[in-house]
């Protein structure tokens, strides 16, 4: 039966939270095969001269392990 | 005393978390009156070729239920 | 050492999670100096003729506390 | 093996929680049979000139599915 | 230092939530002494008839521990 | 866009959660403005003599911001 | 894009939480099309004579809603 | 009105969670009288020579107190 | 002192939760010295013909560092 | 297999939280015999005169049970 | 009867988690009145050239509010 | 847009909280290159001797991932 490995990525973005989430998709793909799920764990940010600085978004990412 | 009803969907998008959100509103609405709030339960997606395939929002619906 | 204060906030917005965000923060920041970064705490929202009236984002925002 | 279905309510009610629950789970009734237990998964209400408008429970309530 | 232990119990009531959490502090200082607070861990109930049998509060109580 | 700041109070009574909450409802409209709705975060009390001494409800209280 | 519902069913069973979770599988397969997975929510039980009367299982099934 | 009481067990074995879960149970009635139901709280276990050592299943029991 | 190490992994099986869990573990310990313990995170499946088609268990996984 | 039995206890100390633990800890052992591992439940604390009066630490600490 | 309000403080220190928490403490007690307790919300902190830069503890006070 | 890897390590330290974080930061910085936070998940312990053995910190340590 199949087995997948979860890795934990925080992605940024100064647009969206879907930016973000797609940010944090792009680099782990960069590195590792096989990527098929996200999971949002945590939103959050900064602030800067009273305006969103970045938003951040940070998701489990679930690829699938290979033999 | 009024009584509401939840109702729960995942909605999809290829664009954004809100576009999600929508997608969900908008087909609960479909078949059922008196929709008039949402609460974001989970948000996650499928990853494709790399990038974000979708994203996924699930959300509580709530509507007055009719005597 | 620096100490920070937390503060609630829910912004709303009929665009987009992240628009949502960005009231929260603007208006935090009209009488709050320092606000250096936020977190999500909840997302819902409201209904209106079948579609999103408007998202609601509750964010928690720190500042800086002066000595 | 028996097995049950959980619906979600929220009622309303101007005197009191455990009044609100009681909202929930007679409308609840009017459509369901055998309804046989219920959870309380949220609490929150209304605020009208300084004082409660009204108390919300939201409860999910369980009965029994027939063959 | 004073030292506390927690105990967990389950009071039920056909009025109230305050008298289900009244009923399970009663029965816990029949046999510990020193009770002195008590935190909501969770609510629920019965269904008779298309109305609440009884309400369920359970509830961990501390008392301190004597040397 | 309306924003909406919250405040966290804890309301005290002898008689009941809803009464507490009521407390902490009608202290907070004391000095703020717009009150709109409360969540309640936390219940629990004290015990005197075997019973119930006070019931404790914590609660969000939402009012929303003038600008 | 794909819209889902879901659904919360509880299974019951005297083996096992797996058995628990196929009857409410099954259950909810025979009044709905299209089921496509589940997510367990909650997991307990009743004792009779000192052992486990039966292993009670609550999902929340996931199916796709037709236009 | 009925007042239960909860302990907390943890079971363990080597076979499944079903049977970790047999087993807090059938220590817990070996003491306590009345036990009538178990909510399953945290499942974990250990590992050896790269295999799963035991299975272990915490455990709430509830058991009716007598006056 | 000792460092632990933890990883998360999804281990499926058409049999039980024991035996995706059982899964997890074994492809773990194929590339990881020193595994020890595992907590379970999430339990859910798939659904394929009105039956559970696979169960999914994610477990963190804890194995010890090497100096 | 061995069976364990968890108990909950909360320690308190002017210093720290690890203090607060170790209080927590000896006492328990005071009465029970195999203690083997603690789980921090919850950390709070008393305010006297602008300083922190004491840390207090809730715990569950398990034992194992003897035939 | 007595009603509380809650603020939320986020104190660090290059020392331990209860010396950030005292921060916190202080500097609340600086600009309130009747500080009486507090509750550990997070515990997190900073890195720096390989070791722990500061611990960040987040506490919520409560304070008695005068009529 | 930076990315961030997080990373759960468990600390382990016989005198505090802070040191067995101290423990999983220093050790996670020995093969990790720009670490910058933490967060803290979980604290646990061992007891011997009617005392506790060590002090046991799961914490998310945030790195930067390069280009």
């Amino acid at each position: 039966m199949a087995v997948y490995k979860m890795t934990e990525i925080v992605g940024t973005s100064t647009k969206s939270y879907a930016d973000a989430t797609q940010e944090a998709v792009k680099r782990a793909a960069k590195t590792l095969r096989n990527c098929s799920w996200f999971e949002v764990v945590e939103q959050r940010g900064t602030i800067k001269d009273g305006q969103v600085g970045e938003y951040q978004v940070k998701v489990r990412i679930g690829f699938k392990l290979e033999d």
